[in-house]
């Protein structure tokens, strides 16, 4: 489970629960003590996802469920590679991503030297693995910030790979799926090295995180048909507006149809038109977030959205290429807002008996 | 499902996700802005309920997932009267609760006019039926607070009815069971109306609601038999500590039994002994809570607990019996903080074609 070619969380489906958490080595922590952590950590993970009890003080707060799902994946952040005089593996896909006008980052809640990425089915599985890694972290490195997200319980739909999202819309129709041809090639660094990526990066994946807030009041105020016109895709099973009534979510999207007013049934800043791979250069990533609700604002609004969680071989042909588009002429935008973001090195699953990273580490 | 004798989300198995809410009535919405909302709100909780769209615009964020367990409950406390000329209405029951020495209480997340609680074992079930729930309060009030809550996923564990909190215990083992033949004395003011209670409770019942934080780092310094010691009992299975290794959860607790070291096996201060009904004078309360996890506050330390949740026929004989001796001498109370706190007069289940509260609103 743990010891696998790429981190598990990465094509895992979706759970109904997750915690993001980034953490910021300790002054005085270096390379040797991240190191350790990132042992421990590996080990934690290893034990928990094997439905066992984690190494140091079990908590024992999951007794009795089993791992439920639980992934644990691990990632270096930009500044991870200064604090510990590893300036040189650091890899240029992690240079900082550049502004978009949607753009409303709180620093505070973004990137971070380590990230780690929890998902399990159940809610105090999740819960007993975060705690497990933030005691492991001890004196070594202390939480920047931490993050909660959902997904639908299982059994709850008919619909159990595509997500539907707190403004009711499918989600994730387009993702890449493992078993296209060019899955691995978009999703993750090859075994033998990329093109610019550091050894250590050997089936490893780039994530981007981005906690966007959706104004959920203003997109309640949209008729069904105005929200529908903004994404492009039907609500009630997120085919495209193209599609007649026996369209299905998969159903090919048609650019260029019309309807008898002559207008684009796909209108020409839909979100699902302008992300698509083809209006971006083939650009793609996958797509796996977890919804977030943190109750009400100080303003009374809802604390609400998306916990974005995308995954490729290189965050500049993938994330940077669509949020560009986007950023221009998405009818989306006025709907949500960028809050935090996050670039993550995520490198390839550890070998047996290792740990993860330890190729940067011990490279 | 929605007309019943009694409210649903009582009785109802606990579900995987919960929000509950309260509002404040608008600056000049009075008794006839009131029972309007009262009767937007019943149809709301009905339709949703049977898995329809709710009356207004629906947002169809959780659509294709039928109902999902969806409980809503409609309450009143103790302001409600006054701002809608029903003093005279007003159950002495809803007078205010003492003071705990335990208590940490923010009043802006405490009482407040009206109450709902929302129940669901689907995330997006509940977060809709919350949408909804607010939508339909539009200019007659506003949210006061609103707090998210979670139990288990369905299926996740061996122990579907007895719930396990973020502390690791095993938490409701001596709940009063609907099987029980003083159970409706114990939760439910009579048909008939109870001593004190007005005609319009009637099967209704009364909910205290506790926002419990747990000092998790400080409880996570424990060793496994220091925080069995607390509880008295064992978190693996949650017998009681004066069970022998073939004792269950269910296993009668022996109050006197002592270990080779002459020492009561279940210590003096432990929070299931001191808490046992047949320790105050019979009071029983039916806890039905929700964990939640906001994250980490501004101090770096978990903000999570216990969406406490108790429901009874006379809060004086329930809670606050239980309460102030818990007060004097619980060894828990180290470990937690009671940071909100609401009572609620919940009445009876909506008779078909009426509304919640109507008795009251009409009578």
């Amino acid at each position: 489970m743990f010891h696998v070619k790429h981190q598990p969380g990465i094509t895992t489906p979706l759970q109904a629960r997750g915690h993001l958490v980034a953490f910021d080595l300790a002054a005085g922590a270096g390379r040797k003590e991240a190191a350790a952590l990132l042992r421990r950590w590996s080990e934690t993970a290893r034990r928990l996802m094997a439905g066992e009890p984690s190494a140091q003080d079990d908590t024992g707060i999951a007794r009795d469920a089993g791992p439920s799902s639980l992934t644990v994946t691990f990632g270096f952040g930009h500044s991870f590679f200064g604090r510990t005089g590893l300036e040189k593996q650091r890899p240029d896909a992690l240079d900082p991503l550049p502004d978009f006008s949607s753009d409303h980052l709180d620093r505070t809640r973004s990137n971070g030297d380590l990230w780690v990425q929890i998902g399990a089915d159940d809610a105090l599985v999740a819960f007993h693995a975060l705690r497990a890694i933030q005691k492991d972290a001890g004196s070594a490195a202390r939480v920047r910030w931490q993050m909660n997200g959902f997904n639908r319980s299982p059994g709850a739909t008919a619909h159990p790979m595509t997500a539907r999202n707190l403004m009711g819309q499918i989600d994730g129709t387009r993702n890449p799926k493992p078993t296209e041809s060019d899955f691995d090639e978009r999703i993750f660094v090859p075994a033998s090295g990329g093109s610019g990526d550091p050894e250590w990066m050997a089936n490893g994946s780039y994530a981007v995180v981005r906690r966007i807030r959706m104004l959920l009041d203003d997109w309640d105020q949209l008729s069904l048909k105005q929200q529908e016109d903004v994404i492009g895709r039907r609500k009630s099973d997120g085919a495209a507006l193209s599609g007649g009534s026996g369209a299905t979510e998969t159903t090919e999207m048609d650019l260029e149809k019309t309807g008898s007013d002559g207008k684009l049934l796909v209108p020409i800043n839909a979100h699902a038109r302008i992300s698509r791979p083809d209006q971006n250069g083939g650009a793609a990533m996958l797509r796996r977030p977890f919804s977030f609700h943190d109750g009400i604002d100080k303003d009374g609004i809802p604390d609400a959205g998306l916990l974005f969680v995308c995954w490729q071989t290189d965050p500049l042909r993938g994330f940077v290429t669509v949020q560009r588009k986007l950023d221009r002429g998405d009818a989306l935008s006025k709907f949500i807002r960028h809050e935090s973001s996050g670039l993550f090195a995520v490198p390839g699953g550890a070998a047996k008996g290792g740990y993860v990273g330890q190729g940067l580490m011990e490279g």
